[in-house]
């Protein structure tokens, strides 16, 4: 593979909640997001989720508390535990999981994406 | 667990070349480390490995190539692939990997932690 170059893959795209793939590594992805608004409660019953914020800020609700994420900061989501991400203004992220992680997890609706583009 | 921000954790150690656990998921670490000077040639028969610079300058020499990186790019090293990484000044660097990485892979000498500190 290539080097990735963080700046460069997020100028590719502009669609909120869209994840990206730009790696692939031991079973796992490295994706990139950018968010904006509310996204939907749901759980990933098999895979931890990490979220890492490289611009803007982030909320994560959970059922228990809020997690605050500005740039340079990260939190792993645990498998099994429901959250909501919230961005009150575009945030851009970078994720890192299982490739087997749907984004909407236990839930479907019109937020769920499929098949995921690389980039 | 609670949420990581990098700068603070980097805080926390002056040390070269001895990474740092500071999360855990899916059977994988995320590591930062503190890079200064030339490592050791070294290959992961089962793991790839990813390099992300957080801070200064990196550069990847494999057998057939050289990669350069910056702040905000990375670069993941297929298993089985030698590789040597040298910093000409001080670099920062997170890493995403399977636990099971020895940070000189198949080359076991003085530069080689057993065991990992978490912060």
């Amino acid at each position: 593979m290539n080097p990735v170059d963080l700046s460069e893959k997020f100028s590719l795209f502009d669609e909120f909640w869209k994840p990206k793939i730009v790696a692939e590594l031991n079973g796992q992805y490295v994706k990139l997001a950018k968010l904006k608004g509310a996204f939907v409660w749901h759980q990933h019953e098999h895979e931890d989720e990490l979220f890492m914020v490289v611009k803007g800020r982030l909320t994560i609700q959970l059922r228990d508390r809020v997690i605050d994420l500005t740039e340079g900061q990260f939190f792993v989501i645990p498998r099994g535990v429901d959250h909501l991400p919230v961005a009150e203004e575009e945030c851009h992220v970078m994720l890192f999981e299982p490739k087997t992680v749907l984004n909407t997890g236990n839930v479907k609706n019109e937020r769920t994406v499929e098949t995921l583009e690389r980039l």
